[in-house]
C-alpha cells in the first residue's frame, strides 16, 4: 500500500497545479523542508499531466446554471457552449431534461415538493461534476429563487464556483417561438402550472450573467459566457484563442513613452520590427513578447507551448542581440526597442539566453544550409536571444499605401462579425493567385454551404513580411489579388483581403503550423493547406527541402490546433480539354498539364500569355507588368 | 445559429474517434458523399482533440462498480485505482459515501426502500459520468443482486460499459480489520441491519472481476482492474505503459521460422539488431516495430507519438535500407530481417518511405555535423526507411558473458516485485561510476525513505548498445560497476544492475527523454537526470553540442512522461577539505575541484591515482587495467 495514497480530484488540487513544473525542477532541494512529501509527489506528476493533456490542469470545474422561461433558449445556449468547450478540449458536461428527467429524477412528478427535489438533485449532481473538474452546464427552467439559491449554497459550501446565468427573453418572444407547442397547450389549459402562464417565474436578482437571447445572436451570448469563464479563471486565457494584444493602453501611453525615452535601447532590424508587429497584434497569442528560454525550448522540442494547455507554436519568435548588447544590458529591468531612431516598444524583465544558432536552425528548418535565405539571416544575427514582456507604444505602420489592408486579428474578427460570417476559411499565400487556387477556394465555399453554413467568408491572406528576393513583392501581389476579385474569379462580397504581417521563413511543415494557428487566432475555423506549403528548393541539392506531402500530414496531426479544421488541397492542374484549372484525375492524366511556378514566371517575364483559363487576364497583366518593370530597372 | 449544432459527449461519438485523423486527410473527398455532414465536422475536430489532449479521445467512459462487505477494501481499491488513472491522464471520478450520502442522498435513511433508492440514484449518476467519458468508480456495499442488476441495466440501456467488481474478503478478514469499529458496534447490537452481521450480503454470481483483497496486495488488484480495462478497450494499451513485447509466441514459433525462411530478406547491421532488441523487448512500447512514416513525423515534429494519447517518443527508431532494397521489396506483404546469415525477425506489411537524412539528423540532433559519430552512421546508411510490424523469432543474445544482465522490462518488473520494491529510481550511465554519482544515488534513496517509501530500489542501468570508440567498453564498465557494489559504495541488496540494450545516440535533450521513458516502461517511477545528459563536444567547434542545463529542462517539461518523477542532479564535485565527493556549494567554491571525464581518463591512462575519495579503489583499478590493456594493444 505504501506509495499509493488517497488523491481526490477536487478543486483544491486543481488550484495548485500551475506552479507545478517549476517546482519539479527544484524537487530535490524542496524535499529537505517538505513535510507533506507524499502529496508533493502527486502534485508534481499531476501538474505535469495538466500541462500536457489539458485535462483539468489549468481548468477549474464549475457549474453554469442556466435559468429562464421555456423557449428562452437555455438548451440552445447550453449546447452551443458545450460544443465550443468540447472543440477547445475543455472537459464539460450538460445536464438537461433529456438525461435527468428519464433517469435520476424519473421518480419525481410536478408537485411543488417534487419540483424542489428535482432542482436539489440536479444541483447535487452538478456539484459532483464540478468537483470532477468539468464545466457542468445545467439547462432547467428552475423558476424559484429559493431553489437556485440552494443550488448555489451547495456549490459554495464545497468551494466550487457557481454561475447563475439568466436566459432572458420576454414571455412574448418565448411564446412566439413555442418550439414544442407547450405554450399553446398551457394557454388551452391542457398543461397546468406552466411557468409564465399559470405559474410564476422569479427573475434572478443578482445573476452572474444575463443573456438576452431575443436581441443577441447565439455567438454573441457564447462570447459573454466565455468572457465570464476567463474573468473567473475557470479557463486560462490563451486556450480560448483570446487575442492578446501587446499595445500600451491609450491612457498609459504618455507615461510609457516617457519611460521608454529614459531606458537603454536595443536597435532592431526591419525583420525584428515585423515580429514586433506580429506579437503586438496578437497573432502569436498567448505569447507576451519575444520568447523566453523556457518557451523557446518547448517550441524547439515539442512544437507547442506547454504551460497552461497545449498551444500550437512551431516557430521561435525571438530577438537576437549581440554579445556586447547582452553584456551591457543583462540585469536591466527594462529596455527600449529602437527602429530607425524611433523607440517603438519596451521589453520588460528581459531574459538573455544563448542563441545556439546551428541548433536553432536545425530544429526549425531541418537543415542548417547557410544559403537558405532565412537561415542566412539567423547565422548573421546576434549570438544571444533576449526574451521579455513586450509593450508596444504604437501600432506598426509601413506607410506603403497598404496599411489599410493590415488588419489585426481583432479587426478581422469584427469584420467577420459585421459580415455575419458563420464559417471563415483562410487561404495563406505569398504568390499570385491562379485559377487553380481559385478553384479550390470556390470548391471549399461550395462544400461549406452544403454542410449547412449560410455565410462562409474567405480570408484571402497574403503574407506581408519579409520574403526572399525572387518572390513577387507584396505591392504587386496585392494588385494581382485585386484584379482576381475584380474579374469575379472570387466573390468580393464574401471575401476579405488582408495582409498577414509575418515574415516568411520557408520552413515547410514547421512553418505551415504557424500559418494555420495565426489565422485560427484571427477567427478562421477552416484552413486550406496545399501540397507543398512554404516549399523552396534546397540551395545545395536543388531538390525540394521538404517532402511534398509532409506539410499537410504534419498539420493534420499537429497538437494544439483544436478549433480549426484542416482542409487539405486536392491537386489542381491545367485541364487542356476543359481549358480550365481542374482537380487532377490520374485516370485522365493525358488531359492535364502541370504549370509550375517557374514556368509561370518564365511566361510572365517574357510577356507571353499562359494557356487560356490559367489566370484571369487582368491579373496576368499585373504580373507581366511587374516583370517588365524589373527589366526596365 | 447555423454552424452551432448539438453535440453530445456520449459513448457513440467516442467509439468513432479513432479513425478521425485519417478521415480528416480525406475530408474534401468524403464530403461529396456525406449526408450527415455537420456531424462529420464535429467528428473530425473531436477526434483531433482526442489525439492531442488525451481527454476522452481514445478513452471510453464506463462505470466500475465495486461491491463487497464493509472493510473488504472497496475504498482502498477505489482510491488506488483513481490515483493510477489520474496519474496516467485518464479522466475518472469516484462516488462513495463521502460525496453521496451527505449530498445527493442526504434525504435517504436506511430503510429497505431508501437503500434501494440510494443505489438507484448512484447508478444513475454513475451513468452520467460514464456518458461524460469518465471512468466512474463507485464504492458502496450494495449488498443486493437486484439493485446491482438494476444499476447494470441502467448502463446497458444507455450503451455504456458496466463492470461489477466483487471485492471479496471473508467476513473474518473484514471484521478483523474493522477500521471504523462498526463490526464491534454491530456485534454489540448498537447498529441494526449491518451487512454480514444481521443483514445478508448477496455475493455477485457473474461479476466481471473478483478481487481477493485478503490474499492479494492492492497493486496486484489494481493490475487486474487495469487488465480488464485494457481488454475491454476502455483504455488503449500503451497509455498504461504496458510492455509490448514483439517476440513470436512459443506455440507459433515453428510456423514463423518456416515462414521467415521463405521470405525475401533485408540484411541488417549490428546497430539495427540492437534496435531490433530494443523493440522486441518492449522498451519502445507501444511501438509495434520500426516506425512508419506517420510515427516518424510525429516524433520528429512533436517528440511524441500522438495516436491514442500523448506518448513520449523523442528519437526515431527506424530501419534504413538502400534504394535497391526498396525497389526490390516495395509491395511485399512481409520480409525477413537477416543478421550474419540468421533470419532473426519478420517485418510485416512493410512501408517504405524516404530517409531524408539531413532533415532527420537536423531535427534529432540539432546539428548535421557529419563528424558526429552517430550522424556519420546515418549519413552512410540507406536512402529509404522501412517501417512495419516486427515479429522477432528469438530473444537477441550477444554471447559475450553479459547476457544475464540484459533483463527485459518484464523481467525487471518481476525482479522489482520479488524485491517488494515500492519505489524504483533509475540511473542511466555509459561511463564508470565515481563517488559523485554514488553520492547522488545514495542521496536519492535517503530522500525517498524520508518521503515514506519503505523499499526503494536503485536500477543501475548502464547502456549496452553501440557507443563511440573512445568510451569505456561495456565489459569493462560492468566490471567497474561490480567493484563499486563490491566495495559497498552502493547497497547491493537494494540495487539491480542490468544492461539497457539501446545504442547511444549522443543527442542531448532529445535522447535524455528516450532514456527516461524506456526506464519508465520497465517500471521506474523516479529518474535521475544530470547536468549534461548525453553530452559530447561538437566535432567542429569543440564546445558542448548542447547547453548543459537543457537536458534537465526539456526532460522536466516533456509531455507524455506522466508516470515518472524527474529528479534533477545537484552538481557534485570533489571537496578537497572533506576529501570526498560532495554537492557543490558556490559559497565554499575554493574547497571544490571539478574532475572532468577527460582528466579522469588521463589519470587512469597514466596509471595514476585520483584524489582520495573520488572513486572506490577497486573500481579505479578496473579503469587503470582497462587503459593499460589498451596500451598493450
Amino acid at each position: 500500500m505504501s506509495g499509493i495514497k488517497k488523491l481526490r480530484t477536487g478543486q483544491k488540487d486543481a488550484d495548485k497545479m500551475n506552479a507545478g513544473s517549476k517546482q519539479a525542477l527544484f524537487v530535490m532541494q524542496d524535499l529537505n523542508r517538505s513535510t507533506n512529501v507524499v502529496y508533493q509527489a502527486h502534485h508534481v506528476s499531476r501538474s505535469k499531466r495538466g500541462q500536457i493533456v489539458g485535462t483539468r490542469g489549468g481548468f477549474r470545474g464549475c457549474t453554469i446554471w442556466l435559468t429562464g422561461l421555456s423557449g428562452a433558449g437555455k438548451t440552445t445556449i447550453g449546447f452551443a457552449l458545450e460544443e465550443y468547450l468540447v472543440s477547445h478540449a475543455i472537459p464539460c458536461y450538460s445536464l438537461d431534461g433529456d438525461n435527468i428527467r428519464h433517469g435520476l429524477n424519473k421518480d419525481l412528478a410536478f408537485s411543488a415538493t417534487d419540483r424542489e427535489e428535482n432542482i436539489r438533485r440536479i444541483a447535487e449532481v452538478a456539484k459532483l461534476f464540478a468537483d470532477a473538474g468539468l464545466v457542468c452546464i445545467t439547462s432547467f427552467i428552475s423558476p424559484y429563487s429559493k431553489d437556485r439559491d440552494e443550488a448555489r449554497k451547495i456549490h459554495m459550501s464545497a468551494g466550487l464556483p457557481f454561475f447563475e446565468v439568466f436566459i432572458n427573453a420576454s414571455l412574448e418572444v418565448c411564446e412566439s417561438r413555442d418550439v414544442k407547442g407547450l405554450y399553446k397547450k398551457a394557454r388551452a389549459g391542457e398543461i397546468k402550472g406552466f411557468t409564465g402562464i399559470d405559474a410564476c417565474y422569479e427573475r434572478p436578482e443578482t445573476p452572474e450573467l444575463v443573456l438576452k437571447t431575443g436581441e443577441q445572436t447565439v455567438n454573441e451570448c457564447i462570447d459573454q459566457v466565455l468572457k465570464l469563464l476567463r474573468d473567473q479563471n475557470i479557463v486560462p486565457s490563451g486556450v480560448l484563442e483570446e487575442v492578446n494584444e501587446l499595445f500600451v493602453p491609450e491612457n498609459k501611453l504618455h507615461l510609457a513613452v516617457a519611460d521608454a525615452s529614459t531606458l537603454p535601447t536595443i536597435t532592431i532590424t526591419k525583420l525584428d520590427l515585423q515580429w514586433v508587429q506580429v506579437l503586438s497584434e496578437g497573432w502569436a497569442s498567448p505569447l507576451k513578447g519575444f520568447m523566453r528560454e523556457r518557451e523557446f525550448l518547448q517550441v524547439q522540442h515539442f512544437g507547442n507551448l506547454l504551460d497552461g494547455g497545449t498551444i500550437n507554436m512551431s516557430v521561435p519568435i525571438v530577438l537576437p542581440v549581440s554579445t556586447e548588447t547582452k553584456e551591457e544590458l543583462d540585469g536591466c529591468a527594462a529596455v527600449a526597442l529602437e527602429f530607425q531612431g524611433n523607440r517603438v516598444a519596451i521589453l520588460r524583465n528581459p531574459e538573455f539566453y544563448e542563441h545556439r544558432k546551428e541548433e536553432r536552425c536545425a530544429r526549425q528548418w531541418g537543415t542548417t544550409c547557410p544559403q537558405h535565405p532565412y537561415i542566412k539571416m539567423v547565422m548573421e544575427g546576434g549570438d544571444w536571444l533576449v526574451g521579455g514582456d513586450l509593450e508596444v507604444l504604437e501600432r506598426i505602420r509601413w506607410q506603403d499605401g497598404l496599411d489599410q489592408y493590415r488588419l489585426t486579428p481583432l479587426e478581422l474578427k469584427q469584420k467577420f462579425k459585421d459580415m455575419k460570417a458563420d464559417a471563415i476559411f483562410a487561404f495563406q499565400l505569398r504568390n499570385p493567385v491562379h485559377n487553380g487556387h481559385a478553384l479550390l477556394m470556390q470548391d471549399t465555399k461550395r462544400r461549406l454551404l452544403e454542410r449547412g453554413y449560410q455565410r462562409p467568408v474567405l480570408l484571402l491572406h497574403p503574407l506581408g513580411g519579409w520574403t526572399k528576393d525572387d518572390d513577387v513583392p507584396l505591392e504587386w501581389r496585392m494588385r494581382q489579388h485585386a484584379a482576381v476579385l475584380d474579374e469575379g474569379v472570387l466573390d468580393p462580397d464574401s471575401t476579405i483581403v488582408a495582409i498577414f504581417p509575418s515574415p516568411m521563413m520557408y520552413a515547410g511543415p514547421t512553418e505551415v503550423q504557424w500559418h494555420c494557428r495565426a489565422r485560427m487566432v484571427a477567427g478562421a475555423n477552416f484552413y486550406i493547406v496545399g501540397r507543398d506549403p512554404a516549399g523552396m528548393p534546397h540551395p545545395e541539392t536543388k531538390q525540394d527541402i521538404y517532402e511534398a506531402t509532409h506539410g499537410s500530414k504534419v498539420l493534420t496531426m499537429a497538437p494544439g490546433l483544436t478549433s480549426v479544421e484542416i482542409i487539405p488541397f486536392r491537386v489542381a492542374a491545367y485541364n487542356k480539354a476543359k481549358k480550365a484549372m481542374d482537380f487532377y484525375d490520374k485516370e485522365r492524366n493525358a488531359d492535364f498539364e502541370f504549370i509550375s511556378g517557374t514556368k509561370m514566371r518564365k511566361l510572365a517575364r517574357s510577356g507571353e500569355n499562359p494557356p487560356e483559363g490559367f489566370m484571369a487576364p487582368k491579373a496576368w497583366k499585373v504580373l507581366t507588368d511587374y516583370y517588365s518593370s524589373l527589366q526596365k530597372d
